[in-house]
């Protein structure tokens, strides 16, 4: 402990470096961590793509199905335009990577799309990036919970009644995987991801060499088609429909950009490497599946997915190849929800110490995580899949309209960011909140690349919104604006307060505190009671000890007593013809309180009993608590419970 | 006000009799009432039969087919037992009545079971007889509201799917009326019950008038008999049973010894005549009922019940007075339930004045009435209706098991008592807590009645827990003993708690308070924590702020600011190095707390926001209430929370 005395306050200062004491949780959690063991909580670009891909690649999983049932209602030879269609998406997906790497290395410490809106296209549209973002991570879980256990109840129709459940002990488990940490986490899920990844490859490579050597056949026993309506012409809206279906591959591909502190340093090349990786893998699976699945003449089923029917061809069986691919599918589907658990928390954190959401989302655990905001996000998707019984049909709609909407706002304001580059003069650098200037000679090149991908994005944000509105896309139509006015609430109380409590105008101090009226309300006398006179003995001279009087007999009692042991202490004792205890305690407070001099202070001091078995503390009022909750917003006046512990 | 000043304190009374401020709930329950306008709201014999006899009455609805359905197995011949049957049964009512006849007249302020076990037997008794009565007042509510539902959905068969809710929305309205105090309760309970009074007996006599006039038939299409077994023999077991069965038609005759408080003097008069009107009701009505269920060949039926044969086949279709009848018998079975909610709060007041249960239940509210008690069945009997699925045949076997227990230990209890008062010299009396032993010349005869009435009550008990153990009695007879364990817990508490708090053994006053150390917790310095500070300047010299420093700029900037404001006081910073804010600051608090001497106190004074807007109170971190969470058990550290109004 040093001592600092220079301006004539003593300063002292102490480290507090003993961990924070273990509880029950920590068994589930872990131990605590110290800030001092942040920087290795740190990840590698291996790790940080198993963490931050697995929403991202899990979307192969359903991308061509999603794509090919569009296709459906103009017949079977529609299917031809899957390939084409998926290296649309893949351009597109270049687009946006193209963009957020950008983004990356403009943004060192995280660039998502709230901290890009909020730099260059102001508050508002950064109040719109964050609610799309954190109701996207929410739905994230939820569809890809939701999903996995579809996946699982399919193999074992018998758990179908407990899916529910099935599903939120799986947001319960990965939660607390979560709350462990960052880094145990990442190996936790590097296994099932890198699994993912080697048996899609596998499949999709031996089913190119089957196809090239001529082996390859077409599905055993495929599915029926099911047509909902006679068939329909090929238009340019049902080739865009099924091309926003074939979108949904790009969810999850903003991750990494919001997750750039996770990684080692430095930060920006390593997580813009993972990002590359993350879209290579991801564009060559879906067109490796789009391309099989045409070839082998798969169909689009509520029975059988389109890659266990492309599994299943490729590997001539449903044996030991087959089923490790259906179950790898499964566990990414389920690890994908993990990556909505690294992120939502971090966007909290941001958004609350911007004031948009309450400050106690920033601080952080013993686990040095956003625990608040890992709680959070399991109780919201939790409830949601309670809400829509864990149905992925019902979810899908709503999924992925706020990506979009973060896509669109991300590029729009990267091409602002250029715009504003493009005005700076070689060598000059503005510093911003979330990132540094510095003039490109490119600037032109890439704003027209970021316009480009913000109006492809927004395009296909349109389409969404518009061809899935009454599916239940309409919900985050109203949910979105909903949240920005809370945001907004919430911003605007915290300025107003931080306003309210500046000393910038503070003038004069106010007059010094000269007179301390005490108040000691008392139910009976006894050594609790007296354990309060005394201390109200030491905060004043000027105590006055009110009985209200229920019986008759009882304030009799509390009288004689008062007079052997109050110390000649003044008692009021108020009769209460209502046999109410309350309200004429209140009266008679306000009525000392409305003739108090500004120099002047109640205070209230309440005996409390306590005992040191919680349960029994529910067997004895608390008057205080009672009173608090009254005389909350009366200025000046303090009220003291006194404990007297009786065990 | 006066003052009073004789022995050297100043005592001064006031009255409050300003009525307690008007809420919206004032809209539901009804203007508050004075405990001046207490003795208005008693009640006379007429209200009093209505309020206290609906649930007794209730009973014949049901307890001449209940022994109907134990005497079937024997076959339909063996319904000429029912009338014999009835006769004993109402010759045990006629036993319980002198019993309780005896106890109202000895309990002028309430003789329950529980007053009279725990003045004759003890106290261990008492809380058996408390267990066995709350618990079946609860059960009387559930059982009464769901048969009454039965029948409602029995006539309109679409309202089955809502039949829980619908019971749960009339316990609440009950609830509600209960809550306006009980002379308006009488009021709107009086029409129902002496409706139906009127229409059965209506039923009864004109079917009389017809039998022996000779124009009474048999009942046309009466519903099948449905039998489980083949026909048995008649046996002894079997008569028993459909006895005990029989005696579901005393259930609620206890009602009127609880409640005598609750009418006009002379009470014990006119409760006593009270008592004797509604067992001549309701012997009479179960003798007439039973005797034309065997003439007219009724059939027990869970398809239709025997009263709605008799009914028919009295007048001879099913318009009019038959829709009466049945009409009148739905709603006095849902009315019965407000014979519970007029006791199970008036004896959970009395136990809790006791000790057995927790205070609050002890203390009325606005309206006279012991709401929290009210409230309290009503959570306990929907719960139950929840639970239960508001299914009677569930329910039913719960039911008398507490009311025979209650009669045994009443009556055993009052045979105590003669032998007590045969002991006594004429003319010598001796006050006990809940009445008046006086010498009585008859103490043999009236001992050996309620000898055998305790042991013929002991018997029905003892037949009803085996007949219908393995059917839902067992929840009872684990029940009961578990509250009673509560119950011993709950006054052990308040025992202990007495004796710790008592003066008896005060010795010397501890030592006057001289050092009063503050520790003020700072986020920040702003004008929250400078009004914070005034008042820390009122309470002692002897202040240190501390501030737990997450980042080392913020740390900083508070350093700084405190040297221009702090008005010279003492700052600590702690730095902590796992970013956790609550385990630095009570390892600092623990350190002052160690070293303190006896004649010293400890105030945290914790600077609190408090904003107009409830909601508003959430997004600020309540510190005060954490610490004082953490700290509750340390003796000699106060927590004070300054509030600060920012808006």
């Amino acid at each position: 402990m040093n001592i600092d005395d220079e301006h004539g306050t003593t300063v002292l200062r102490r480290v507090a470096d003993e961990p924070p004491r273990r509880r029950f949780l920590d068994v589930l959690i872990g131990k605590p961590l110290a800030t001092a063991d942040a920087p290795r909580e740190t990840i590698g670009k291996i790790i940080g793509l198993a963490v931050f891909a697995s929403d991202a690649l899990s979307s192969t999983a359903y991308a061509t199905q999603e794509m090919m049932v569009i296709l459906a209602v103009a017949g079977t030879m529609a299917f031809g335009y899957v390939f084409p269609l998926s290296i649309a998406v893949v351009i597109l997906l270049a687009i946006v990577t193209f963009s957020y790497e950008q983004t990356i290395h403009a943004y060192p410490n995280g660039g998502g799309a709230y901290i890009v809106s909020r730099d260059n296209l102001g508050e508002f549209a950064a109040k719109i990036a964050a609610a799309a973002l954190l109701s996207d991570y929410v739905l994230t879980v939820a569809v890809s919970i939701s999903s996995g256990v579809a996946q699982i109840v399919s193999a074992y129709p018998s758990l179908y009644q407990y899916r529910v459940w099935l599903a939120v002990a799986m947001v319960g488990f990965i939660m607390l995987i979560n709350l462990r940490g960052v880094r145990e986490s990442g190996i936790i899920f590097a296994i099932p991801t890198y699994f993912f990844v080697f048996t899609m490859y596998a499949t999709v490579l031996i089913g190119l060499v089957r196809y090239f050597t001529g082996s390859l056949g077409m599905v055993v026993d495929p599915p029926e088609l099911e047509l909902l309506h006679a068939s329909q012409p090929i238009t340019l809206f049902l080739i865009l429909r099924a091309f926003s279906n074939g979108t949904a591959a790009l969810t999850g591909v903003e991750a990494i950009s919001n997750g750039i502190p996770a990684f080692k340093e430095p930060r920006s090349k390593n997580a813009g490497i993972t990002l590359i990786w993350m879209s290579l893998i991801l564009g060559s699976l879906l067109l490796g599946i789009s391309f099989l699945s045409a070839q082998i003449h798969a169909i689009p089923s509520e029975y059988e997915t389109v890659i266990s029917q492309m599994a299943r061809t490729v590997y001539g069986s449903r044996e030991l190849m087959y089923i490790l691919t259906i179950s790898a599918t499964t566990v990414i589907l389920i690890m994908a929800a993990n990556t909505a658990f690294a992120d939502f928390p971090r966007l909290g954190a941001l958004a609350a110490i911007d004031g948009l959401l309450p400050r106690q989302l920033a601080q952080r655990g013993s686990r040095l995580v956003f625990s608040r905001g890992i709680i959070v996000l399991a109780l919201l998707a939790s409830s949601l899949i309670f809400v829509f019984q864990a149905s992925v049909t019902r979810l899908i709609p709503l999924y992925a309209i706020g990506v979009f909407m973060s896509f669109t706002l991300s590029q729009f304001g990267m091409a602002h960011r250029w715009y504003k580059i493009g005005k700076l003069q070689p060598g000059q650098e503005v510093k911003e909140r979330g990132s540094v200037l510095r003039y490109d000679p490119q600037w032109k090149f890439k704003m027209i690349v970021n316009g480009f991908g913000a109006a492809a994005t927004f395009v296909v944000m349109l389409i969404f919104a518009v061809t899935k509105f009454t599916d239940g896309a309409y919900l985050v139509i109203f949910i979105i604006p909903i949240l920005v006015a809370i945001f907004s609430v919430i911003h605007h109380h915290y300025l107003s307060v931080a306003k309210k409590l500046s000393l910038d105008r503070y003038g004069t101090t106010p007059p010094r505190i000269v007179r301390n009226r005490v108040i000691l309300p008392i139910g009976g006398v006894h050594r609790g009671t007296l354990a309060a006179l005394r201390y109200a003995r030491a905060l004043s001279d000027d105590i006055t000890a009110v009985h209200i009087a229920i019986e008759p007999e009882e304030a009799e009692k509390v009288r004689r007593k008062w007079e052997m042991y109050g110390d000649g202490v003044r008692l009021v004792i108020i009769e209460s013809s209502y046999r109410v205890f309350m309200k004429p305690l209140l009266d008679y407070i306000e009525d000392i309180y409305s003739s108090r001099q500004p120099n002047e202070v109640i205070t209230i001091v309440v005996p409390q009993f306590i005992s040191s078995n919680r349960w029994a503390n529910v067997l004895h009022m608390n008057t205080a608590d009672a009173l608090r909750e009254e005389l909350l917003t009366y200025k000046g006046i303090v009220i003291t419970n006194v404990p007297y512990l009786i065990d």
